[in-house]
């Protein structure tokens, strides 16, 4: 593996399953892969888990690993090619990024859908550029339209928690106060669509995902109707796309709570967190066993190491 | 010692600070206590000294350390039960300290009064819940009420530094332009009561510490009193406990200088720093040969690497 | 090597060249010269390269390292002596200093010119007081009137890319929206001047640097007369040393561009980045092969860990 960015990365999603679970039987019997390598991540925007779980992971392979909150640790970054850069952003992307590649060899970078333009959010520009620049391999910590590191995670939740060889597996978008980006959303569903799981995406009307990411997953607009024999419900909030970037609704009446989850079949609820209590899903079901949103979550750190370990195979 | 929040944790105080002196005398001896180990540092609020103390600890013990300025890398953190959570902070401690739990071995943590609500800063809310939810050791980087890190170091500093085997200490109140917490008073006055020492406890009427702290320790309203023969003087100002939170009073008559100094037995003068140099106290005393505050902030790094060995021989 | 905070700490020049091209054919077969040691980065000022290949120096060498960003992670620094600090600033840098050199056996230290006092930028106040109280080596990672890491890593880039054995190098103003600091400028003099190269510098009239530094270096005001034959074009912005501090000129007449560096003879583009795209520099220049900036980035963290090898020789 040369970049991670998206599911079409992985070689072997089945092999790429068993790697995470051989890792996670003992992370630190790979610490030779990173001798005297180093890892620098990059965050446009804020973080607490792929932080913690990414550092962690590079740690476990014996690497070292600096991180910047680039904005306020060092300059504003312009983006844009040929402007005249007279304003607030004192360095480009194209000067800053080689740089920090010469001071590692891998980089991980954050940086979400801005909203300001879909086709710039959608064409990946300030990820695309840290590949085009960045002289190592640049893995993503979510990007404006996926967040692979996550799908991952949750793809080897699925894989432990599931009951039988071919679960179905809902996402359901659920109400929130601000607007976000689709990410998590598309990358869940990009995963998904790799394996043989049932997979069903519920939503209101407006908020249906980009067609290159849903193909031709079924959409259920009735939320109850798509949670009934679920063996994963998946929440998540998104902006529209079709709008973009605009919220359409905030109905209550999509947040998920024990109710719902009574219709699907013992059904596990998971979220890639943060999550809002009692807006995304109520409290009874966080709190029940039903929840594994923090198993899925200590799964980030297995995935990272996972991927990183793969792209230390590649490139020693 | 499974977690570190006070004096309580500590199981024989002696014994303890012959750890810390033995620790001091090469610090690089216990590099095997934190092989493949891992420290998160939270921080709700600023730090020099505990920032920096700690993970030196920590890597002096061969753990790897990863550093969290939890509100502005991260989410701002909810820390009610059973809210509604659409407004400005996206996640809750609920979920956010037991996924930090699953990325590191132990957990330190600085969360300050936030004097909106006496009750809640006594009761350690956020603090307990890290206890309650972390599933691996917490070790308080000051909370609420407490600095056990700082009041360790302290008591190994008058050990070092006393001359006689039972000095007499005090601690005095002093003059501040903001309201600061009671926390490192408490926790001074809590460890001293774990020693024979004659402890004295001096401030303006008003300023009394909360009598689960206090005991039966003497007060004595008049300073300079209270400064006679003294071994030791440890400055720091409090808010008001009764009048929870408020300044009652910025008498620069409170403020240490050489003339009280000039009361004690050629005592030390002692602050947990950072001091507003003569606010506090005057710049003649913080420059004399009789501060040791230099000294007591170096051994922070020997009692926190102190605690975090403890902790690691109880869980490995 | 104690401190290096300019060239003058350098014993022998044309060695510490060879030292630093040595270690950059193998970075890391240094790495017992940092076990056990401990460097801490503090940061007044935002920094990338700087704090990545500071970092990135001292981990080749085996050294755990900590870094601050030291107002918004610990407290406000009083830097004069003798106030009384009841305002906004609770640290005195006379306390905070001596305390992080006791977590550590190096302390890097960034802190620009504030431009709101010459005497006391030209007095270097804030680093001075880092080497008077530090009790550790000290490393300026730019001060306020110098930045000899950056200018170290500039004189091994010349030394790599020059054709002839006395190349002519040009330092040239450039426009720019802000008041910059003098430092890299200065230093880059300062350094030049040790060498044997051709040196010439051309800015408008009333941006002449302070004559400490400049000595009788060549000051040509004629750009296009400057660029003439010369091998290596320097562009770097500064404000107004005589009107200190001030903004006397947004020419872009003298923005670096292919027609200018047609003059040159196959001259080399360098700038300390970050660098102002179409403001400094055009586009064409920059992405060209006569740039050299990333190169010369790059030699960043070979440098410093020239510097940190120097100064843990003679400490250990």
């Amino acid at each position: 593996m040369k970049h991670f960015t998206s599911v079409k990365d992985i070689p072997d999603l089945k092999k790429a399953v068993e790697t995470a679970l051989e890792i996670k039987k003992n992370r630190f019997d790979y610490k030779h892969f990173g001798k005297n390598k180093t890892m620098v991540l990059i965050f446009f925007n804020p973080s607490l888990r792929t932080r913690l779980s990414t550092q962690k992971a590079a740690m476990n392979l014996g690497m070292n690993t600096m991180v910047m909150n680039v904005s306020e640790d060092g300059w504003q970054l312009e983006s844009e090619l040929g402007v005249v850069m007279d304003s607030d952003k004192p360095e480009h992307l194209k000067e800053a990024i080689p740089v920090i590649g010469k001071y590692c060899d891998v980089i991980g970078v954050r940086s979400f859908a801005r909203f300001q333009n879909k086709e710039d959010d959608y064409a990946e520009k300030i990820l695309n550029q840290f590949i085009d620049y960045a002289g190592v391999p640049v893995v993503s910590m979510e990007g404006a339209t996926r967040h692979p590191l996550q799908s991952y995670a949750d793809l080897v939740t699925i894989e432990e928690f599931k009951t039988k060889e071919r679960p179905k597996v809902v996402l359901t978008w659920a109400p929130h106060p601000r607007a976000l980006p689709q990410a998590v959303a598309n990358s869940f569903v990009e995963w998904m669509r790799e394996t043989d799981y049932e997979l069903v995406v519920t939503h209101p009307e407006g908020y249906e995902l980009a067609p290159e990411f849903m193909g031709d997953v079924k959409v259920e607009y009735d939320q109850k109707k798509a949670f009934e024999n679920a063996d994963f419900i998946y929440a998540k909030n998104w902006a529209s796309y079709t709008n973009y970037g605009q919220i359409l609704s905030k109905d209550f009446g999509w947040t998920v709570n024990e109710e719902k989850m009574a219709l699907t079949s013992n059904g596990k609820f998971m979220h890639c967190l943060p999550v809002r209590r009692n807006v995304v899903v109520s409290d009874d079901v966080l709190d029940s066993s039903s929840s594994i949103v923090v198993e899925q979550a200590a799964n980030r750190e297995i995935t990272a190491q996972a991927v990183l370990k793969m792209i230390l195979e590649e490139t020693s």
